[in-house]
C-alpha cells in the first residue's frame, strides 16, 4: 500500500482525555476514532490488525473443533427473562424498544441465545459434544468507558460455548478450550498465564482468565513460576496448569497459598480472556434437553468462552511498546515492513523503491510504502508510531554505496544490506 | 468437515411463515434460525456463505482502490440532526437511549458519521480522491419484515463513500464502483443489470441500483437487450451502460423509452445493490471541507455505494435452485463438493471414503463428508437440498467395479470414474 493512497490519520501531540498508553498510541496512529463515549470507528491501520487477530482466533477454534456460527446483535428480551438474566443484568445491558414496542437489547454475551439454538435444533446426546462460537460485536453500557478498546461499550469478542452430556465431558471441552486459549496467545506472541477466577453473573464454579503481563493493568495475578515455563511448552499439560495455584487478585488468599516465596510471582496484568463451566444453568433454566442414551431427557452441562478481540488490540500495545510508538509481534502486525524512501523527490531513490516494493508485492508480502514528500525525520517518527516489526530505509547510504537500511523495530537493529539480501531477508 | 462433527440441522418441512423459496431453503437447510422478527442466527452453512460473499466483496473493493475502515453499529443522535435526517429517517431508525439519556441509534446507513471521520482527518484536496468502505451489520426497523434475509432488519451490508474535489471526479469514482460492483456479480456467477434509479432519502440526481432476474423478485425492470452482451464483457464500457435505456420501474416511462420492441427486455428481479452520487449533501449539511488548490476551503463531492451482503445469500437462491433445493454457484459454495458414503456400514465402502476425504482435504479442497448412518434416500435429499455444486457418491457400484458417481448439482449429470478420476477432476 502507498501511504499517499492509504487513509493514516497520524497525530504528533498525545490527544486529550487518552488516559493510557495503547489508547493515546492508537488514537496518535490513525488506528480508531471515536465517536461516542466507548464507541470506535476503526480506520484501516487499526482494522487491519483486528482482522488478523479475529483469523488467529478463528483459526485456532476451528482446530479445536468449534463450529462458527453468528448470532445477531440485537436479542428479545423473553430469552433473558427465561434464563432469569433480564432483571438482575442492570444497567450494563442496553434495552431497546423497537416500533411496535417489543422489548429487544444489544447482546452483551449469548448464552441465552446459543441455548435457544441449541433447544430447538439438537435432539440427541449423538451430537454432542458441540462447540459453537461466534466472533461478533458486542455492548455493555458501561457506568464510565475508559481506556480506548481496552474498555469500551461497543467491542468486539470471540464467544463460544459448548454443550456436553455429563460433568466429566464438560470439562474435557472446557480443558480443549484452555488448551486452544493458550495456542492461541502462544501464536500471537503473548505470554498469558491461566488464572482461577470468579464465576460473576455467568455462573458455576470452575473459571478461569488468561491474563497478559503489564504495568499499567488494571489487574493483578499470583502464580507459581512453573506457570509460565508449562504455558510456552508444545504440547501443554492443562491439568497441571489447573491445579498448580494461580489466581486472579480477587481469588488470592495468602494464608492458602503455598508456595514459597521464590517461586510465587505477582504481576500487574490485563485480562485478555475468561472461560466457564456453569453445568446446566441455563439448559435447566431454558428447559434445553436431549435425550440421553436411556432414551430419557436430560439437560446438558454448558461452558462458555470470551476472548476480546478487539480489547486484545490495547492489551497488545500496553505489552509491546516504547517511548517511540508500538511494536507489532510480527503474527498480527498490520503490514510485514514500512518501506521509507526518505529521499522522495531524487528520482534514483523512488525508482529505487518503486521496485524493491513491486517485488516484494509480488511475493505476497504486504508493505506499507511511504512514498510521501514528508521530511525524513517527519517519516522516521510515523514508522517507529505505527511499529511495523520491519523499515527498510532508502536514502543517501543507496545513492553512495548502494545500500539500504533494514531496521528492526523490536531491538532497534539496523543493518545496511543491497536490494537483493532485503528481498531475501523479508522472503 | 464430517458431517457427525457438523451442525447441520436440516428440515424435512417446510417452515411455517416462510413464503418464499430462498427463505424456505435457508431454513430447511439449516443456514439460519429466526431469533426474532427479521432477526436472523447463521448457522455453519449459512455462515460459510455469507463469508464467501463477504471476501468477494472485499477483494473487489480493494481491487478497486477503497479503504476498508469499520465504522459502530451504535450511532450517537448529534450526527443526524446535523444533517438533518434525524427526524425525517422516521420509525425504520431503531432509537436508543443509553444509561445516561444519550440518545443513541443503531446505524441504517453511514453518510453521518464517514463524513464526521472525513472532516476531523482529511485536511487537503492533495489526500483525495478517496473511497472508504465497511462490511458491516446495519438494522432497518421494518413495519414488517419478510422473505428472511430478504428483507430483514439486522442485515449485513457493504456500504462505501467517495469524496473528491469536484463532480467531475466525483462521477469517475461512481464510475469506478459502478465497474467493480458489475465485476463482483460476474465473479459471483450472476448476470446483474444496473438500471437508473430514484435516489430517495439519501439524495443526488445520480443513482443506479443492480438488479438480477428471478421470476420471485418484488421488483420490474425494462432494459435494451444490449446491456446484457456488455455486462458480460472483460472490459465493461460503463458510459455505454449509463446512457443506454435501462429503468427501475418507478423510472421506466412507456412514452420516453424509444427501444424496439424485440429489444426492449422487462424482467422481475431483486436488487442486490444500489449506488449514488450526491455531491455536497452532507458535506455542506455537516460542514465539512478542504482546501482546495486556491487554498480555499471547499465542500468535497461524494457518493454512497452498497451491496446487501446477507441479502444477496437469498437472492442467489431466488435465481438458482429447482425442486430439490439450492443450486450454489461454485465461487460462494460452501463446499467445493460433497462425499456421500452410501453404504455407512460397510467397511470397504467407508475405508475409500476416508481416504477421499483425506486426500481431497490435504489438497485444499473444502469437502463435507456426509459420513452418517442415514438412509441413501435420505443422504440424497440432503445433498440435493444444500446444493454443493458436485457429489461424490460411493455405494454398491464402487464395491463391484470399483467407480464412483460424481453429480453435478447444477446439471443433475452423473458420471462414473475411479477415486483417481475424481480426485484430478476436483482439484
Amino acid at each position: 500500500m502507498r501511504i499517499t493512497n492509504y487513509f493514516l490519520p497520524i497525530l504528533k501531540e498525545n490527544p486529550q482525555g487518552a488516559e493510557i498508553t495503547s489508547h493515546k498510541l492508537m488514537i496518535r496512529s490513525g488506528m480508531i476514532r471515536q465517536q461516542n463515549s466507548g464507541i470506535y470507528s476503526w480506520l484501516p491501520l487499526g482494522l487491519k490488525v483486528l482482522k488478523k487477530i479475529e483469523n488467529l482466533v478463528r483459526e485456532e477454534m476451528n482446530k479445536a473443533g468449534a463450529l462458527e456460527i453468528l448470532m445477531p446483535c440485537i436479542q428479545p428480551a423473553e430469552l433473558w427473562k427465561e434464563s432469569g438474566r433480564y432483571d438482575v443484568y442492570g444497567k450494563e445491558m442496553l434495552r431497546i424498544e423497537d416500533r411496535h414496542e417489543n422489548a429487544l437489547l444489544f447482546g452483551p454475551t449469548n448464552e441465552e441465545v446459543v441455548t435457544d439454538i441449541f433447544r430447538n435444533n439438537v435432539k440427541s446426546y449423538k451430537e454432542l459434544p458441540k462447540t459453537l462460537y461466534q466472533i461478533q460485536w458486542k455492548f455493555r453500557d458501561e457506568i464510565r468507558p475508559r481506556f480506548g478498546v481496552m474498555r469500551g461499550r461497543e467491542f468486539y469478542m470471540k464467544d463460544a460455548y459448548s454443550f456436553d452430556i455429563d460433568e466429566k465431558k464438560a470439562e474435557e471441552s472446557y480443558d480443549n478450550m484452555f488448551r486452544a486459549y493458550l495456542n492461541l496467545f502462544k501464536r500471537i506472541g503473548l505470554l498469558a498465564i491461566p488464572v482461577r477466577a470468579d464465576t460473576g453473573p455467568i455462573g458455576g464454579n470452575l473459571s478461569h482468565e488468561f491474563h497478559i503481563i503489564a504495568n499499567t493493568g488494571e489487574s493483578n495475578i499470583f502464580y507459581d513460576k512453573a506457570i509460565e515455563d508449562e504455558v510456552m511448552k508444545d504440547s501443554i499439560d492443562v491439568n497441571f496448569l489447573k491445579t498448580t495455584y494461580a489466581m486472579a487478585d480477587d481469588m488470592h488468599e495468602e494464608a492458602k497459598c503455598k508456595i514459597p516465596k521464590e517461586r510465587l510471582k505477582h504481576h500487574k496484568s490485563i485480562e485478555v480472556g475468561h472461560i466457564f463451566c456453569f453445568g446446566t444453568k441455563y439448559t435447566k433454566a431454558m428447559n434445553a434437553d436431549v435425550m440421553d442414551r436411556e432414551g430419557k431427557p436430560q439437560h446438558p452441562y454448558c461452558g462458555s468462552y470470551g476472548i476480546g478481540v478487539s480489547r486484545l488490540v490495547g492489551a497488545i500495545i500496553e505489552s509491546s511498546h516504547d517511548n517511540a510508538g508500538i511494536i507489532w509481534p510480527k503474527a498480527i502486525a498490520p503490514f510485514a515492513a514500512s518501506l521509507i524512501n526518505v529521499l522522495a523527490n531524487d528520482a534514483e531513490c523512488t525508482n529505487a523503491c518503486d521496485a524493491i516494493y513491486k517485488r516484494l508485492s509480488d511475493l505476497g508480502i504486504e508493505i506499507l510504502y511511504d512514498d510521501s514528500k514528508a521530511s525524513a525525520g517527519q517519516k522516521f517518527s510515523t514508522h517507529d508510531l505505527i511499529g511495523i516489526p520491519h523499515q527498510i530505509i532508502v536514502g543517501s547510504k543507496f545513492l553512495k554505496f548502494n545500500k539500504v537500511e533494514l531496521k528492526d523495530r523490536q531491538t532497534n537493529a539496523i543493518i545496511e544490506l543491497d536490494i537483493e539480501e532485503v528481498i531475501t531477508h523479508l522472503s
